[in-house]
């Protein structure tokens, strides 16, 4: 058995069953592999980018790692950004990147370059493999160290030697370490707090925002009288009639200082301290006001959920059913709004719809609107390296068949990663797409007057995406998906419908202002 | 005057007037300065890979650098794989990079990255800059740099603060280091080794095989017998009718052993030790005998050019006009084959064409082919990290108005930066694309019979991109780019002479078996 084949009977033995590809030469052993070893799942993608964003969304929607194939440096390279994304997210990964040969390192061939520099900017667990004989046990410690805490990122160098030379020994799965509980006297310092001030604010994060973790927080603020809210970006939230809706942290920096006005004390459950997402000028970089105290029910890496649910209980409150919120009719008329837009896709998103979110500035009432559609998850860009949407919606349609994604992807940020329309393709994946095609990077228009500039020609022509219009009816058939344009409201609607009934995917051009 | 301001103005100080950008909010300063300082060519494309891509092909044509403007660590993490390219070509590029403001740093907001740690697998200079009045002073050092030997990557990270607070102060151009001068002790040395020996093979490389490097080089092999080869990957070569052709090392291992066979002494003038691309089981991974000596006449970062020169001069060779080959005939009928795509593209490519070669499998044929062509550059991918020809041709172009570029572009490799195609079309480039649409990662499947693997049905689905084929013409339409489809050798001879005529963009599919 060579070390590619005792590598990849390591992935299964450690139910990592499921493999986004972009392969080069130094891969073709574990190419070869999967051949004579059944079991693994292989999905390619066109770039890297969409290799990882997909694992990303498979990642946050099982819990559980995908592992990813990736073409040395360069390869891993390219898939950074959104490997930058699901670190944010909390989401695991197992990357597998193929290197040269160890004897043949000292020749510097073309590919040759500094993965493993570049991988440790994204992962937790970095290694490159010695020997075919290891190859296999530091896959095991690859995947465990995916699992371990809330989730991580795990980048194993493969060596093209370790995967050809012979004496692979497979490995068996090793326990991960869960992410740890709070002890006891913490939640009992968090519950004074609460019971101490009435100027409480709990602010949520972590790579899940499950029922239960929702439930006990807004039940422990209905109590106190504290304030609940989640952070700005989050990797997954369940959310739909019936489930606590929760409120996200405002992007805008006023908005979020206002939001955080008046707060005594600051209670993180596994989020950052609120900041700013860029530094403005005469804006401050921390959002909660100057005299709050901040304490630590749970950092990101322990049990969030265990700690609100002893708190919870510290604080002897109960939770209850959310209130039903009817569900809206959608908008058969009129022209395209944010809001019109956000009203039937909570009118007619199918149940346990996965909501993609990467519609930057049009979006803003999307995530607030939808929570009276019906349950469904919300995965968004977390770490701000766009095009991420794409991919994630992918993967996410990859981890849970019979569902459907619908993805609300700003069109600047989508065209970074538009070739993840032809893995959908291929795949049949049960993906719709509603591009937001305002043919401008219109966040950055906001940005730019937010320190103070008046946009002139060059300007505008740096921000402006239009001259020529993509156009994605176009791009999405070139990928094999079928799209079509919605000039207002009734169009949308309609095609929304119509993507509903589909099996496979479907892209929707929504033209905004 | 703020620190954007001060870094615009150092930039068109030291003659840096080209910008590739994808911007994001951190470099809003920088926008807005462009705005306030005219002088700047600003050029958008649609991701970073596009825009140091651009940077690659700008900076090998130029022989001085572009400046990128890009969007933090992710936004740099895209470029990086161009970058690995540009890195091996010795193609001079200017990197600026936004980040968050220093003071904010400490707060990780969801962008935050290890930008410096990424920027350093790919520049021989990399800086953070500290404040408003020293970022101008930077920027200077890293044109410096970007000019310094023979072509090198520099990139500064610009915090936001160092481009929007107030105190900026620009900075005149530095003068850059030239390659340093092969010392006349040296030329003798190795020309003694020419002078005693039949067996010598002389090997090229470097940033620029010009006609007066490549014309001293045919002269001292002819005169002692010697023979003479490019390395296999090089940034540019100046080629055509009348000048002295040359042949490059065959990328396959075996073909090139057997070039190198009976070689008792090899002279490296730039090149590297000549090796194979990956290590292959029971191949060397030096390509030269065993018993070869082996004499450095130059360095890659010194003046290979000079060297070359006295090395003719003190071995009294003289150079002559090469013999002029006849142009051959357009191929007007019959299937597609490389060897009848060569023909008809020496036949028709314009006088002064920039030939940019990405064609990986299907194009073996064309190098040593187009050499009966007119005067031209031939620039290709040297770092093997696929996605270098849309982006190199588009970089070209604007370096190069005036002049046809044609790029030969694989299709699996092509669609990693097909956005590139926006960018032609915006800026109105002259750049011909010919995609070889074989629909499949052809060199792949030899890399896996050169492992020893039948590939069976999940390795040909990993190797394979068609399911759904990409409609290449629809890929262009949807950026803005006229195409059409070639499926015989008289379809493509006419589409070649219609591109010829176009002002701007074309891009042609050729279907290739």
């Amino acid at each position: 058995m060579n070390g590619a084949e005792s590598l990849v009977r390591t992935l299964l033995a450690s139910d990592v069953k499921t493999c986004f590809a972009n392969p080069g030469t130094s891969e073709m052993h574990f190419v070869a592999a999967l051949d004579r070893i059944p079991g693994m799942r292989c999905i390619l993608g066109l770039t890297e980018s969409v290799v990882t964003g997909a694992a990303d969304g498979f990642g946050r929607m099982m819990r559980d790692p995908a592992v990813t194939l990736l073409h040395c440096g360069p390869g891993l390279a390219n898939g950074l950004s959104n490997l930058h994304n699901a670190r944010r997210a909390l989401a695991p990964v197992v990357n597998i990147v193929g290197d040269q040969a160890t004897c043949h390192q000292k020749m510097d061939p073309p590919l040759a370059s500094d993965a493993i520099g570049w991988a440790r900017g994204v992962s937790a667990w970095t290694r490159s493999a010695a020997t075919a004989a290891t190859v296999g046990r530091d896959a095991a410690a690859a995947i465990q160290a995916a699992r371990s805490g809330n989730g991580q990122i795990a980048t194993l160098l493969a060596p093209a030697d370790t995967c050809g030379d012979e004496g692979g020994v497979p490995a068996e799965r090793l326990a991960a370490s869960p992410p740890p509980a709070v002890p006891a006297h913490r939640i009992r310092e968090i519950a004074n707090v609460f019971r101490s001030d009435e100027h409480v604010f709990l602010l949520l994060g972590g790579p899940l925002l499950d029922e239960r973790l929702l439930g006990n927080a807004k039940a422990i603020a209905s109590a106190t009288g504290a304030k609940v809210m989640a952070q700005a970006f989050n990797g997954r939230v369940e959310r739909g009639r019936g489930r606590a809706p929760i409120a996200r942290m405002p992007y805008s920096v006023d908005q979020a200082i206002a939001v955080l006005a008046g707060t005594c004390n600051l209670v993180l459950a596994g989020a950052a301290i609120p900041a700013a997402p860029f530094a403005y000028p005469g804006k401050p970089g921390a959002l909660q006001p100057d005299d709050a105290a901040i304490h630590v029910l749970a950092r990101p890496d322990q049990d969030i959920g265990q700690a609100l649910a002893a708190l919870a209980e510290e604080l002897s409150v109960t939770t209850s059913s959310a209130a039903e919120m009817s569900r809206p009719e959608a908008v058969t008329a009129g022209g395209i709004s944010a809001e019109a837009v956000t009203q039937t896709l909570a009118a007619l998103m199918p149940e346990h719809s996965i909501i993609i979110d990467e519609s930057v500035s049009f979006g803003r009432p999307f995530f607030n609107g939808l929570s009276s559609g019906p349950w469904h998850d919300w995965l968004q860009i977390t770490g701000g390296a766009i095009g991420n949407g794409f991919p994630m919606a992918t993967g996410a349609a990859v981890a849970c068949p019979g569902r459907r994604v619908i993805a609300l992807q700003a069109d600047g940020a989508g065209v970074f990663t538009v070739q993840s329309l032809w893995t959908q393709a291929r795949e049949k994946l049960a993906v719709t797409t509603v591009v937001l095609s305002n043919r401008k990077y219109q966040i950055l228009l906001s940005e730019l007057a937010n320190v103070g500039a008046n946009p002139g020609r060059t300007a505008l022509d740096m921000l402006d995406i239009g001259r020529p219009d993509i156009d994605w009816i176009g791009l999405a058939r070139a990928f094999g998906v079928e799209g079509a344009k919605a000039e207002n409201m009734a169009q949308f609607t309609d095609l929304l419908q119509t993507a509903n009934e589909r099996s496979g995917p479907f892209l929707i051009e929504l033209m905004t202002a």
